[in-house]
C-alpha cells in the first residue's frame, strides 16, 4: 500500500516541513484553534485523478484527529466541479495541510493525465507504454505510481531495479558488448532482468546471442525492428523483449503502437506533464458566521 | 549559498537514495571501478540555465573525489549544444550520479525558462512578477531559487514567511476582517509582513484602514485597481503594496504589466513548467577503446 | 498548534533519546511493568506556566497509552503547590518520561516568567517588548513560544524570517547603506520586512529615504529617538517602525516604555532566565503498598 | 573528542537548521558571496570559557572552507575584551554561522562559570560537586561537558548511565527497599553503579546491608551524615559513596564542603546559570571600504 | 519497555526500509488489498524464544491495523510446532512484514538459545555469565536483551556504560596503571564502575590498591584467581568484583563455574550463535479458496 | 562502490552511535588525545576476508584524519596472523572505532567464509549458489555483498528486487496460479523477473505456460527436476531458470551441484554463519613507553 510505504511518509514529512517551517503564522494568529469544519477536494479541470492516498498521509501527519472519505478512487476521470474527497477536522489543521495536500494531488494527477492521454493515443495496440527515470527528484515512487494509475507501466524503479547496459558502459569497458552482458549475468541478482541498448541490427544480434532479456532499440525504424525480431526468432530467443526508444511522442503514438515491439518508453509522461488543477473548499459553520458560505482557498 | 543550505543537501540525498537504492547494479557489474573519464553537461534546447550548484552537491554526495568546472553560471540563456559544466572523475561515479544530476538541472532550468518567458512578456513594466506556494513537494527552496534566476521574485517561502489572511480565515472567525488584521499585527513576529486577500473595494478599504502591508487583489479589474490605489493614498497609506492575482496568464502579461499594482503572482511559473533538456556526455579514454568516442547517456 | 509542529516533535525525540539512551535501567530492573498510577505536575515556585503542550508530546512519545488532563493552560500565574496537569499511565512510563517532561516545562516557564516580569515592569506603555535570536540551540521555536506566553512578541524566528541589515553587512559591501536596502528590497521575498541597524540620525535618515520598514536604533537616547521620529514624519514615512536596542534592562523598563519607539528588544528574556521549579508527584496505588503515599520524584 | 561525538554534530545541525531555515535572507541579498574576512570571538564579561570545540563544529557545518585558531582553550578564565578564537573565511558564511556559534559558546560558558563559582566557594574541600539530569533538553552532552570544564563532575549522563532507586520506585513495588537493590544488582549491567535515595538512617542501613554502591542522602543533617558513615564502617562497607542532596546552594557551599560525604549535587549548575556574553568581530578588508573598521555583530 | 525504546523503533524501520525498498512488488501486483487473514508464528526447532516485542513493533510499523496475541512470552523454551504468537490483519501487510519479523525473532532466539545452553552448562554455580560488545552492528540493544532472556547478564551496553582500562590504554599512557585508574575515578561520572584488565597478580594488586571496582582477569588460572582474591581481602577490598576472560568456552563452563570469580564473559553468546528457526503460517479464508489450507511462507 | 552506498554509511553511523552513546568514557578519561599510533588488523583464524571497505567507512566517520592501507583485498583467504589492513591515527580515535570496525569485519568475513565453503563443496558444478532474504536486520546490503565475495550470487536484494509468487499468494487469491503470473507480468516493472514457487510437476507446467522467468522448485527430487526441465523444453521455454530450494545443506552440496538446475539457494549462508575472528593491534610509540610493545585490544 502506498500509505504504508516508508518513502512516501518521508517525502510527505519533508514537504510539510518545508511549507510549515517554524509555524503557519496566519493560522496561528487569526484562526480559533477549536473550530471544526467540513471541507472537500474538488477537481477544477478534466483529467485523471491520482494521489488521494498521499493526501491521506498528509492529513494524518498534520493532525491525526482529521477524518476523511474518498469519494472517487485514483484513476477516475474527473471533470471540473467533481468532488473527490470529503474531509472533516479542525479548520486550523486543514488550512495548514491544504497547500501541501493539493500540491501532491495536482502533480500526481498531472502525471496520470498525461500518461492516460498517451495511452489513449496508442489506441489499444499491444505495445505497452513505459516510463523512464526522468522523474522529479524525491517523487520517484509517487510519480511512478501515477504513471501506473494513468495506464502505463514502469520500466524500473531505480538503478537497483534492473541492469541496463548503455553505450557508455560498453565504451568504458573498451567496446565489448558480449562480455558486458555475460558479466552482468554472472554478477547481478538472479531475479534481475538485463537490458542492452543497441543502435544497429548487428549490435542487436550480439546482444541476443549473449542472452540479454530485453533490448532497448535506440531510434530504430520499422524495418530495423522487423529485422531484429526476425533475428531473435532465428536465434531461438523469441522470449526476448523489445523496447523502442527515441522520438517517442504522442503525435507518433498511433503509429508506434503498430510496431512489432513489446514496449515504448517516454520521459515526457513525467517531465512534460503540467499539474491538474484541484481546490479545497471549506464549509464554514453557520454558528460562526451570519451566513453559511464557501470559500476557495488560494495558493500563496 | 545554495550549496550550504541544509535543506538542499537533504533533498539531494533523498533523491540519490531513491535512485540508487541498494546499488547501481549495472555500474557495479560491468564498469571497471578505476577508469577516470572527462564528461560535460550540455544543453539540448534553448532556455535559461538553473541548478548547477545543485549538480555540484549531487557530485559531492556521490563521490567526493569528482572535480568540476562551471562553464556558464545559472541564469545564462543556453542554446542546444552549449556546454555548461565540465566534470572529471571515476566513470562509475559519474554514471551513478548522472540521472539525478540531470533531473535537478532539467527541472530547475524548466522553471527558470518559464519564468523568464513570462518576465520578458511583461516587457519591463514596473510590475514585479511573483511566484506562489504551488511548488513540487520537496523542491520548494530549489524551485523558488529557479524563479529568482528566471527574473521573478518570491512571494513567501512558506507558511512561516509571512501572514496572508484569506477569505477562509475571515469566514472561520465570523467575518470580521479588521479584527483579524489587528490580531495578526499583535501576534506575528515584528518583521513579518501582513497581506490580506480582498475581492471588493470595500474589503480593500477595510484592510487599508486596519494597517495591512499588502493587499492581494483577487481577480480585480483595471478600474478596481485604480480605485484601491486612490483609497490607499487618501488614507495616507501610500506605502501599501498591491498584488494582483487570478487569471494571470502569459497572454495577458503585457496588459497586466501596465496596471497600477506592485506585484502579480502566477502559480504557472512552477506548476506548468516543462523540463528543459540537458544531457551528460562522457569522453571515453583512448587507452580503453579503439577510438575516442562520445556517448550520450540515456535516461531509463 | 505546537503539538503538531514537526520541529517540536523532533526536539522532544532528541531529548528523550539523550536521556533514555539504551534504556532506563532503574525502571527496567526494579519497577513492575504493569502498575498503573495517577500522577500530577505541581508548581514549586511562583511564576508563569509554559510548556504543557510540550509535556503532552513527551508523554505521547514515551507511551501512547498515557492519558492526561491539563488543569491550567499555559500563561497561568502559578503559585507553589498548584497542580497544573494530571497524568495517568504505567508507572514505568511516567518515571522514564518525568525528567525530560519537567526539563521542558521548567525551562519554558522560566522564560515566560522572565518575560512577564519585564512586561509588567513596562507598566502597559505602548512600546512592545521583543525577543532576539539569543535562544538556546535547539529550542528556538519553544523559547519564542514561551516569550509570547509571557506577553512579549517575537522579533523574527530565524535568519529566514526577515531582513536585518547590520553594520557588518554594510561594511563588507563598502559602506553604502542605501544600495543595501534597495538590493534587499529587490531580492527578498515580497512579504518579508526589512530592518536596518542605525547608530546616528544621519544613518536613520538614509534608511528612511531608502524605504526600510523598520529601524534598529542602536543605543540611541531619548533625544535621538525623537529626532528620528520627526525625520520619518517629514519624509512621509510615518508607518516606519522604530525598535530600540542596547542597554535594555528591566531596571530601565519603565523609562524605556515611555519612549517614542514601537519596540524594544532584549536577549535577557531567554539567556538570563532561570528555570521555574516544578515537580511530578506519583500516587502509589494502595493495593501495592501498605499505605497510599505520595513521593516526590527527584532529578538525578 | 567532543567534535567527533555524533550527538554533538546532530544538535549543531539541528541548531543551524532552526536558525537558517530556508536561508539567511539578509546575507543572500546584500553580502557579496566572495569577500573573505578575518574575525574573532571575544569575551564581554568575566567567567570560564567553554564551547570552542562546538564552535568549530558549527563552522565546519556551515562552510568547510572556513579556518580558525583557538587562542585559549576551554576552561580559561576570560576577561572582557579577551580574544579566544580567530576565524577566517567568507563573510557570508561567518555572518550565517555567527548567532548559532555564539549561542553555544555563551550557554556553555555560562554553565562552566556557574560551576566554577560553586567549586571555588567549596574552598577545595574533599567533597566533590556533581551535576544532575536537569539539563536543557537537547544539550545534555554539552552541558555536562561544561560542568566538567567548570571543575565539577557528572553524576550520570542519562537514565542508562547508572541505577538510582528513589522513593517512588520503592513505593510502586510496595515498599521493599532491600529487594529492589538486590533485583537491580541481579539485572543491571555488571559495570553499572547502584545508588539508593534514603531519607532516614534506618533506610540508609537497609541500603548499606543490601549492597548499594552509593547513597543519596536526601536533606540529611551533619549529624545524620556522621551516623550513616559510622554504620557503613560498622557494616564493613567503607567503600560506599555518600552523596548529599537537597538544599545544596552556593551560600552553603563552604559548610557543605566540610561534611563527611563524597559528593554533593546541585541542579543549579545548569538550570540557574545565565549565559556569559561573547561577541564576534569581523574585520572588513580595506580594499572593500574606505577605511578598515570593526563592527560588532548584533543578536537579532 | 523494549517496544518504546527509540533505538528499537529505529532499527526496525531501518530493517523494513531495506527489505521493502520501493515496494513489495509481488504483494502489490498479485494480492487483493482487502483480504484479512489469521496467521501465527511457529517454532521449527527447540530453543529459547526471544524477540516477540520486536515482532510487535514490526507489525505496528507496517500496518497499525494489525492485531496480535502473544501466546508464550520471551524466555519460553519452545519445541518444533509450538505456536508463539497469533496475528490477524490484511494478508498484504502480513506478507510484507513477514520476513523482517522472522529475521528478528530467529536472530534473537538464536542468541537466547546459545546463552541458555551456556548458562545450563554452568550448572547453577555462583559465577554469573556476561556478554561482550561483540554484537551485530545495529542490534546491540536487542542482542543484549536476548542475552538477558537467555539467563546471562550484560557487561556494559557500550563505551559509555562503564570504564574498562585495557593494556592498550595503559601502554599509550606510558605504562602507569595506577595513575590511569585514579584519573578515571576523578573524571568519569560518579555512578560509573571502573574495571581494569590485568594479566598478572602484580597488576591485579596495583589495580586493587588504586581502587578499581572490578578486575578483568585475562586468561588467569585457578591458582592465580585464588591469589588475587586473597590479595583483595588482605587489602580490605573484598567488594571488588572479579571477571574471568579468555578461553571461556562451553566445554569449560562447568569447570569455570566452580572458580572463585564473580563473572565470566564470552563473546560467543552473540557472535557464534546460529539462528533458531521459526515460520509464519497464514490461514487462508475459506470464502477465498475452495478449501481452507495453510501455506508455509518461504524466505527468499 | 560500497563506500559510497548511502545505506552503508547509515548503518555504520547507527552502529557507532549505539557503541559510543554519550562518549567513550575510558578513552576520554585515560588516553592523552594527541598520541598518534600505528595499528593493524590481523586475522586470528582461517577464512575469507570481507568488509574492509566498511572498516574504512567506520574510520572516516570516527575521525577523518585517520589514514589506512589495505594489505589484502576482500575475498582473500586469510590465515591466523595475517595482517590485512594498516591504520595510522590518534590512539583515542582508533580505540573508539575498534570494536565497531571489528564487528563488521568479523561478521562479514564469517558470511563470506561460510559461503566459500559451500561453493567449494559444490566442486565447480554449473549450478550457481544463491542466498535468501534471511539476513541480519540492518545488514542486508552488507551481508549480500559478503555472499558475493564468498563466491555465490544474490537472489534478490529485497521485496522490490523481483517478483516471487509463493503458495500463500496463490492461496489468498483463491488458487489460480496462472492468473497471478499474468497479473504480475502486466503490472510489475518491465525489467523485473518473475519467479514462481512450485511443488509439483503440474504446478511447474502451469507456471511455464503462463510465462514465468524462473521456477522455485520446492523440495523436488532429481527425477522431478528432470521432468520439469523436459516440460520446459517441450513448451519451447528453454530459457526458463530453475532454482532448487529446501533441504539444501552443505552435506548435499556435491550431489545438488550435479542436478539439472540453474540455482540452489540456502539461508544458511547468512543465518548459520559464525563470525571469523580478527583483532586490532596497536603499536605504542617508544617515546611514550619504556619499551615498544604490542597490545591486543579486547572486546568488552
Amino acid at each position: 500500500m502506498l500509505t504504508n510505504n516508508p518513502q512516501v511518509r518521508r517525502i510527505v514529512r519533508f514537504a510539510l516541513d518545508e511549507d510549515i517551517g517554524t509555524g503557519d503564522i496566519t493560522t496561528m494568529t487569526v484562526v480559533p484553534p477549536d473550530v471544526v469544519v467540513d471541507a472537500h477536494i474538488e477537481a477544477k479541470a478534466q483529467g485523471v485523478l491520482a494521489g488521494l492516498p498521499v493526501a491521506q498521509v498528509v492529513l494524518e501527519e498534520v493532525d491525526p484527529t482529521i477524518t476523511w472519505e474518498v469519494l472517487h478512487p485514483d484513476g477516475t476521470v474527473v471533470e471540473p466541479g467533481m468532488q473527490v474527497m470529503k474531509i472533516r477536522g479542525r479548520a486550523a489543521s486543514l488550512l495548514t495541510a491544504e497547500r501541501t495536500l493539493l500540491n501532491f494531488v495536482m502533480r500526481l494527477s498531472g502525471v496520470a493525465t498525461a500518461t492516460r492521454r498517451f495511452v489513449d493515443a496508442m489506441a489499444k495496440g499491444r505495445v505497452v507504454l513505459l516510463d523512464t527515470r526522468k522523474t522529479t527528484p524525491g517523487l520517484r515512487v509517487l510519480e511512478k505510481y501515477a504513471v501506473r494509475i494513468g495506464g502505463a507501466r514502469n520500466h524500473r524503479m531505480g538503478l537497483d531495479g534492473g541492469v541496463l547496459i548503455k553505450n557508455n558502459h560498453i565504451a568504458i569497458r573498451g567496446g565489448d558488448l558480449r562480455s558486458a552482458i555475460l558479466e552482468a549475468r554472472a554478477k547481478a541478482p538472479a531475479l534481475t532482468g538485463i537490458e542492452v541498448e543497441v543502435r544497429t541490427i548487428e549490435e542487436a544480434c550480439q546482444a541476443i546471442d549473449a542472452g540479454a532479456d530485453m533490448l532497448l532499440l535506440d531510434h530504430m525504424t520499422h524495418e530495423q525492428v522487423v529485422a531484429v525480431r526476425e533475428r531473435a526468432r532465428a536465434a531461438n530467443a523469441q522470449n526476448i523483449k523489445l523496447e523502442l526508444s527515441g522520438n517517442v511522442t504522442i503525435d507518433r503514438a498511433h503509429e508506434i503502437a503498430q510496431m512489432d515491439v513489446d514496449f515504448v518508453s517516454s520521459g515526457a509522461l513525467t517531465h512534460q506533464a503540467p499539474w491538474l488543477d484541484f481546490s479545497m473548499y471549506i464549509k464554514v459553520p453557520a454558528s460562526k458566521s451570519s451566513a453559511s458560505q464557501e470559500g476557495h482557498v488560494q495558493d500563496h
